[in-house]
């Protein structure tokens, strides 16, 4: 049985952020299945304007393996989305595995899914962020951060780079170095590798 | 005005080949409008899985300055439809710029697109890309090339350095960094960085 992935949408989410890490998930067919979720089963638009189908209105969604929120734009309204916020609380104590890009951890913080817990996010929004999770742990340098079944990662890129390294915890190293091949990535294995921490001044 | 970007989408079309540079050219909207094209108005399926809504029918597409065409499983049954491949050829002509990624190049071929012009493609594939078009230059060992306005990547993650690339030779460097900056995006600068040609045994 293939694990489910439910990717969160919401009018202006950021293209690559989600669609980078589903390129490499979905090179293993027989291993995940992807659902993408919305407020409705009305297309999702994302801020660079391609919009994508949705599967599932969020309550309707099936039980998710790994609980996928993407960042973007649209983040900044969730606070004020209770619906949304307690949609996430209630499939994150029932998922494996929850997982974030970007600004997705901010959602994530709103909702309390990240406290106590350490997480990273976009650095250029590195600030806006960590004000949304003050009982989070937020690590200022690194390309994205495990704590337990939390995965966080930095701005848009990154989540390819913590997909990949995801896919090597469940099904090794070869595989996810096999998908980056395939996929002609060069990819960053190293989560402490953060360029962009030094360049948006955080460290 | 910004340029007309078209993606031309068909079904079996790869992620990434679309979104990774979609996200690139989607920072600058003022600069790029992107719109889907697609055999008719119908949502269309990628590999993986995801839908994306398509603004257009090829026939219907406004006037196109760039000419966008990813690859995928898809590609393998352009050869039988002529419909697409005259289009292609139409549209082309008429474009500022061509562009394709990953097996996008079969299509263009096909399509006698590229006849006299140096390409690339995708480097698994490339024996089934260079047999779809004999009178191509095909250069074996590239990241991408571009001869005078076509520009070809490698496969799929190829297509956001090719992208940065085309970015900055209409807007500038420094543009261009700053777009892989704000996406947290290791830029590969140079078209010919190459380590998956050695990899599937091309050189």
């Amino acid at each position: 049985m293939p694990r489910t992935i439910g990717v969160v949408l919401f009018p202006q989410f950021e293209l690559l952020d989600v669609f980078g890490p589903m390129e490499m998930f979905g090179v293993l067919p027989e291993q995940f299945s992807i659902r993408m979720l919305g407020p409705s089963t009305d297309p999702v638009a994302s801020t660079q304007g391609p919009r994508t189908d949705i599967d599932h209105a969020y309550e309707d969604a099936p039980p998710l393996d790994v609980l996928f929120v993407p960042g973007g734009a649209g983040t900044r309204v969730h606070a004020e989305d209770e619906r949304l916020l307690g949609w996430l609380r209630r499939r994150a104590e029932q998922a494996e595995i929850v997982a974030s890009v970007c600004t997705g951890a901010a959602s994530l913080a709103m909702a309390g899914v990240l406290d106590g817990y350490r997480a990273t996010s976009n650095k250029r929004a590195f600030q806006w962020v960590t004000e949304q999770g003050p009982n989070v742990e937020w690590v200022k340098e690194a390309r994205w951060v495990q704590d337990r079944n939390r995965w966080t990662s930095s701005g848009v890129a990154a989540g390819i780079d913590m997909a990949l390294a995801l896919i090597a915890s469940l099904h090794g190293e070869e595989v996810a170095q096999t998908i980056a091949d395939r996929t002609e990535y060069d990819w960053h294995r190293d989560a402490a590798w953060d360029p962009f921490a030094a360049k948006n001044g955080l460290v």
